[in-house]
Order: C-alpha cells, then structure tokens, then sequence
C-alpha cells in the first residue's frame, strides 16, 4: 500500500496515520469508502495490529474516519474538515502572518515542513498537569492574584539564575517577563522606534520581525547572515551610511539558518555597536535547544547596550507564552512603561506555573531530552533531503532549522504553492528582509523527516540536483 | 485599643488585620514590641479569639511579625517590607503607570482606596483549583498546545452565546480573544489609529487609554460624561469640529463614574456616529458587574460599526488576563493582524480554563454573588463617604467604583500626596481626559468602606462641608 521507513525516528503509526490523512485529503480515498482491515493492513505493512489500531484511532478522532463495529473504518461522508469559524487575514504564501495562521491554524492533515515549532507531542511531557496544580497553589491568591507589571519577583529571579548559568551577569530587577518572544520584539519597537529610524536586521531572519518593523514604519536596513556570524563588513558600512538606532540580532541558533555565531564575531559586532551608538537588541527564543556552553552578546557585553530577549514557548510551551526581556534598569523601564501600555501585565497563573517548573529543576532535564531527539530527528531529515536533491551547503548547529536550497531551476514560488495544494507548508522567501527570497526553504527537523514530504520534492527536483544523487532519486520515485 | 464597625462588609479579622497593619507601618507600633495576647485583645474587641489568630497569621504570612511561641507575636526587626526588586516607573500620583504599578506592587499595608480592582478574597472561590485542571485537560495538546491566533474555537463560541444572552447579535467568526481590556484598546489603536488622527473619549474617563492615545500620538477630544450619557451636543459639536476617527464610549457603569447611559441617549450616539463617519469602541470591562438588563451600542447596532470589548479580569481573574473583541469581520481581520503582531497569539492554557468555566454555568453564578456583594458595600461605602463629608451627588447604578467630590476649600492634590503618606491610594484627575482633574476622586466601593479612609478623611474634610454633617463628623473624629 504504501512503504514505511524503518530507519525514521518518527513513529509508524505516524507514519500510517500521516499517510492515510493525506490519501483522505487528497480524495485517493474517497468518502465513504472503506479502509483496509486492520489485520490486512498490519500483513501487508509487515507492522503489529496494535500500530494499525493506533493510527486508525487517531483518524477517528480527527474526525476524517468513521468506526461502523465489525463493519470496519471509512471515510467520514463529509471527509473535508468542518471549517473552522475563524477569519483568515488576507495574504498569500509570503505573507508572514498569513504563514502564522496557517502554522496555528492548519487543518489537521497539513504537514507544517517549515513549521517554527515542535509538534505537539515533543512537549506533552513538559508540564505535567500536576505542575500547573503546584504553580497554582504557589501564587498567595490562586486565579485572584494580579500580576505586578514587571512580573512575580520569584520568577524574575529563577530566570536571572538561568541567565547567569549561561554566564549572563545580571539579577531579577533586570528581568521584564512577557507573552513570549514576539511581544518582546513588540515592546522594543514601542519603547525605542520611532517612524523613519533606521533599524537594522539580519537576512534571513524572522518574518514577524520584518513585519512588525513595517508596521513601525521604520527603515530596514538588512545585513547578510554568515555562517560564523553576520557580515562585519556589511554591518559597518550601514552604520556609517544608515545612523541606525537598533539591531535586531540572533547570536545562537540563528533562525531560519540554525547557524550560530563566533564569540570573535559577536565582539566585533559590540564594538561596533558601541562606537556608532546603536542599540543591540539580542533574540534569543531558540537559545534552549542549543547544548552546551555558547557564547552571546549579553554575557560579553554584562547587557550594556544590549536588550536580551528569550521565550518559553519554543521548547517548554506554546500554552503558557511566557517569555522574558533583561536589560539595564533606564532600558528596562521604557519597556516596563510599554508592557503596561500593551497587556497591563501578564498573567499570574501563568508566571506561576512557570515559577514551578524553573523551581524543581524539571525544566534542564527536559532540555536535555530536547536536544537529543533534535539530534536524531535532523540527521534523518538532512539524510532525507539530500537524497532527494535539497542543497544543504551548511549544516546547523542545533535548534528547529535546517536552511537549504532547491537546485537551480526549480521554480520555488511554484513549487511552495504546489505543496501547499498538496498539504504541505513550506516557506523560504517570508525569511527574507527585502521580500525577495531566493532559492532556499526553512526546514523544521522534526517534520521534514515524514515520507511525505520527500515524496512530494523528488520527482519535482528530479533532473535538476547534481548527478550523484540520482540513483537515490530514481529510486524513491518507483515508489510513487 | 481601636473600634471595629461591625455594620460594614469587611469581615472582623480584615479589619483587625488592617488597623495592626497600620500601626506597624506607620511605626505607633515599632520594631520588636509585642503585640497584645490573643486572648486579651479579643476580649478588649469583643470577638472570638479565633479571629484575633487569623488576622496575626497574616501578619505573620506578610512578614510584618513574628510569632514566638508562648512568648507571643512581636513587630518583626525590620519591619519595613522588603524592598522588591522591582523597578517603579518614574512618576507621580496623577501619572496612569505610575498609578498602575501602584495598584499592582502596592506595599502589603497600603489601603488602595481608590483601585480599579476588587480585592483578591472576593475573588478567591471564582475558578477552584479542579476547574483549571479540567480545563487543561480539555484541551487536545495540554500544555503542548498551541492556541489559534483568532482563539479557540469553542471558546469564541461560548463568549458569542455569553453576549447573545446579552442581546447582542453575533457568533463564534465575529470574536477575538486578547489579554484582557488593556490589550483590547492597544489592538484598536493599531489597528485604526494613525498620529494625527482626532479620538474622541469621555471625561472623566479611563486613564490608561489616555496615557495609550498620547503614546499613539493623536489628537485626544474630551466629551463630558453626564449622568445619562455623554453630552450629546458635545459629542456633535465635536464630530462637525475634529471629524474624528474613532470614540473610545463606556456604556455600562462607566468607568470611574459608575454612571449608565440611557438607551435613547445611546440611540444617539449611534446616529451621530453613523452621520458623522466616526468609529465607536464600546468599552464593557465592567458590564458583567451589571445585574439585570441593560442596553449596549453593540445590540442596538448588530455591531454595525461598534467595535465591542469587555474582559474578564475585573469580574473573574485577573490571574487569567483573558478578554475579547466582537466586531464585523472586516475590521475583526485588522485587529487579528494587529493581535499577532503584539503577541502572536494569546494562551492555549488560559482559554481553556476560561472555556471550561464558561461552558459550566459556574460564571453566572459567581457574577450574582458578586453582584449582592457590591451593593452591600456600596450601601457601607456611601454612608462612611457621606458622614464625613465627601459629596456623592449621584450614586453609582451598580459596580466598582463611587465617583465622590472633595468640598470647595480642601487641596485635593495636597490630599492625595498626605493620603499616601498615611498608606493610602487615592486618585481623582488621573481620570481627567486633559490631565486637570477638580475635586472629585474615584473611590473603591470594597476598600472605601474600610475605617482607615473615614478616619484619614473626616478630620481634613471637617469644617469644608456643608453644616448638616457637622455633628456625624464630630462623633468620629472623637474616636481618633
């Protein structure tokens, strides 16, 4: 029926599950007809009934699939999902929130192949309920309780201990929290923008942060992301030429390329940054996944001149969005001045529960466990898209992302709105600063590994890759 | 030792707890001293020596004493709290963030007469333990789960039903949740305010939305707040004058007033704006503390060009910080993009548990109770105000707030500045659109019955008011 990959860290009723919702949506399967026993299917895939039953399960649930008894499984008469009743703001596939809404809100069959999270089950074990019940019971007022505007003083200081254990110096009347990453980057604009500053950003980068900026109104200024760093060369001519008033920069795991930078890079982006007056604003949302000792912009510089920002909606959970900005007291002020403008403050119950876990120590053993499935899951994938004709140049250091290319020829604009027809989301020209993309793609390590999305690239990549990779494509076309 | 008015709301241990807070604070009870026996300052009050141990246990849990086993409960050394190490926003008592961080990180003895909140004990059974749990458990990604940006789904549906049951018209697509009534203003102004543009807002008003249309840098056109409603011919004047954009309007118990408008003068308003092309907001963070029905802008006009925004933090968890926006789904899409670019999204975790309280019937509930409650303390509230001099020349219909005038001859700024010395928060011209206030302040109708006002009010107040009150003042001020 179909071929399963043994050597994939994903799941096989994953994979069985994947591959039957894209044979729904797609109509091979049509409504009402009947799905393959679960003992035939089980023979023929050469998997155990209980696999079957687990990926049939998951349809059900879905809503794609029907159970009828002993008559078997089929596809629900309305196969389409039920529309949700939401709006979706206008925009097209580079269009950033566009990408956002469709990545929160994908229909339930939509590989999100450049997705800018973890699926779901990557986290289910990082709250435990019983956490949310012990954060809970920390807070004096329980779901009573208002939040002081610069956020609970205990977690402030949990979070400074985390800082200084990434060799950051500072302590919590330096720490700010938020609702996670892009509201930092929202009350920075606020606090230090002004329409017609020059600002200046790495390309690729972070399409919210481009748009957002626009928003502003201010001038962007790009500077080419390098593998060691950003261009030093670049990044002096535009202070000179552009007076600008802040960089946004990602020191580690850098997004969309998973690159980092050198410590040598990072000092001479400080002097830099010192000598033309210009205000660093360090993004470091992807700064859990990396292992090990790194270096940043806000431990050289003991944040001054540096605003440092991070989240824990990446690795920990997108359900309590809470993430956090340290700066300097004068800094921090002008963004505790705009939280207050833009929330009022966060949310207790949140701050608790977060409190909680920073507390038993859960949260760097959870880490831990992170970084090793990120691991796997990116040398399945590079191996993947290698063989079916993806460039990757540079590979990444860590984190989410790999970043690679389409071999020439291959018109990516085209290609990005056939997989989305296909049920796949893919993105690569929203990462960059000028709006004009060029031939890469942002790859999310996690689902770039699915069968499917290599089925859909090879024989559109097919003829164009460097020939020692055709053989492995020919050979995954026969199994289309 | 002190008097406890057993005719007031406020329970025997809050007041007790309040007084010995005082004394501590104010050093008439220093570092070290012992505080009086359980039992003896139990018979001197007339209460149960019960309620003399829970109001120490608190004093005990605020770190304002120390209890020393049979030797009894002492002022702790350093009485003085804490400091936290939390950063104040430079400003002064008729600064909103200011007022606001006062609000939020008070001292555990100040008495927040004038706040915008109800004190946390009222607030304490709205959302048990079990419902955040079995909210969490609703959801399909517990804390793994990422939240759509417009919000959930049966969320959105479920506040829809909330305001059908209102009388206003719309469903699940015409909703957006945010982080509260803060974050509702913030998204409006985004969305459809540039510098420049003329807003209309009601004086007196809310001053955060002023100190937010400042930072947005438009022109802000105060119509007068009557007791029916705004002034109509203001309201004309100022539309032919400024052909504003947009009119921030209260409808419902209007903040700080706690004044309604009558339906024919809303009936107006509509008609005004629809001739004059202007955009209304109505703002309903305090409509839930309404009992009864109630005419809104959002039910007479279906929506058609009201956007409509009300909160849940006032009446059920601040800890939440969860509100919502209805609006036709051209101007819902704008606010949508302005949503994701402030925030992205808001919580999975919070939606939930708002949703499994919603989907219970357990807010209706809580909301009648609160209702009761604030009526007996507005009934308290007013009585103390009155008796010591402060005019109320127009009751509240329901809700938080008393909006109370100091007699002609009393500083009203002096008043305040010498209030907060006392431990006292009281603000009055925050709430005025153009920053001059006159002399009325905005009283809490919870903390303004506690007798630590009366007492701070009536000596200052005395001889300013008018003579039919003389001998009620005379008689407290006796007890001081």
């Amino acid at each position: 029926m179909f071929p399963l990959d043994r050597t994939s860290t994903v799941a096989l009723a994953d994979q069985i599950e994947s591959r039957l919702r894209g044979l729904v949506e797609s109509g091979q399967l049509p409504s009402g007809a009947r799905l393959t026993s679960i003992r035939a299917l089980a023979t023929q895939l050469g998997v155990s009934p209980n696999t079957v039953v687990t990926a049939y399960d998951r349809l059900v649930a879905l809503g794609l699939v029907d159970s009828r008894g002993t008559a078997g499984f089929f596809v629900r008469e309305s196969s389409a999902p039920e529309p949700v009743q939401a709006l979706l703001v206008a925009g097209e596939e580079h269009d950033a929130v566009w990408l956002v809404q469709q990545a929160h809100e994908v229909r339930a069959s939509m590989l999100p192949a450049s997705s800018g999270a973890l699926p779901p089950s990557w986290l289910e074990d990082a709250i435990p309920a019983a956490v949310v019940q012990r954060g809970l019971a920390r807070s004096a007022g329980g779901m009573a309780a208002r939040c002081p505007p610069q956020g609970v003083p205990e977690l402030r200081e949990r979070i400074a201990m985390l800082m200084r254990s990434q060799g950051i110096a500072t302590d919590a009347s330096r720490v700010l929290t938020c609702f996670g990453g892009t509201h930092a980057i929202d009350l920075i604009c606020r606090a230090f923008l002004r329409p017609g500053d020059a600002v200046l950003v790495e390309t690729p980068g972070y399409h919210l942060l481009f748009d957002r900026l626009r928003d502003a109104g201010v001038r962007i200024v790009p500077i080419a992301r390098r593998h060691d760093g950003v261009d030093l060369e670049q990044l002096e001519a535009a202070c000179i030429e552009h007076r600008p008033r802040l960089f946004f920069i990602q020191s580690v795991l850098h997004n969309p390329t998973g690159w980092g930078s050198t410590a040598a890079n990072l000092h001479r982006v400080l002097l830099l940054a010192e000598r033309h007056n210009v205000l660093l604003a360090e993004d470091d949302v992807h700064g859990h996944f990396h292992a090990g000792a790194v270096t940043r912009l806000a431990q050289l510089s003991e944040l001054r001149g540096v605003i440092y920002y991070s989240s824990f909606c990446k690795a920990l959970s997108p359900a309590l969005r809470m993430g956090y900005i340290a700066a300097e007291p004068d800094l921090l002020k002008q963004l505790l001045r705009a939280k207050i403008h833009s929330v009022l403050t966060t949310a207790a119950l949140n701050e608790h529960v977060l409190l909680e876990l920073l507390a038993t120590g859960r949260f760097r053993k959870h880490l831990d466990r992170l970084q090793q499935k990120l691991a796997a899951a990116r040398a399945v994938a590079s191996r993947e898209l290698r063989r079916v004709g993806v460039l990757l140049d540079r590979p990444a250091e860590g984190g989410l992302f790999m970043w690679g290319a389409l071999p020439t020829g291959v018109d990516i604009d085209l290609l990005i709105k056939d997989a989305y027809r296909h049920g796949i989301l893919l993105a690569g020209g929203a990462f960059a600063a000028d709006g004009v993309g060029d031939q890469h793609l942002r790859f999310n390590v996690v689902f770039a590994q699915h069968p499917r999305l290599a089925e859909f690239l090879a024989p559109r990549l097919a003829g164009t890759a460097p020939s020692g990779h055709r053989s492995l494509r020919l050979a995954a076309s026969r199994d289309l």
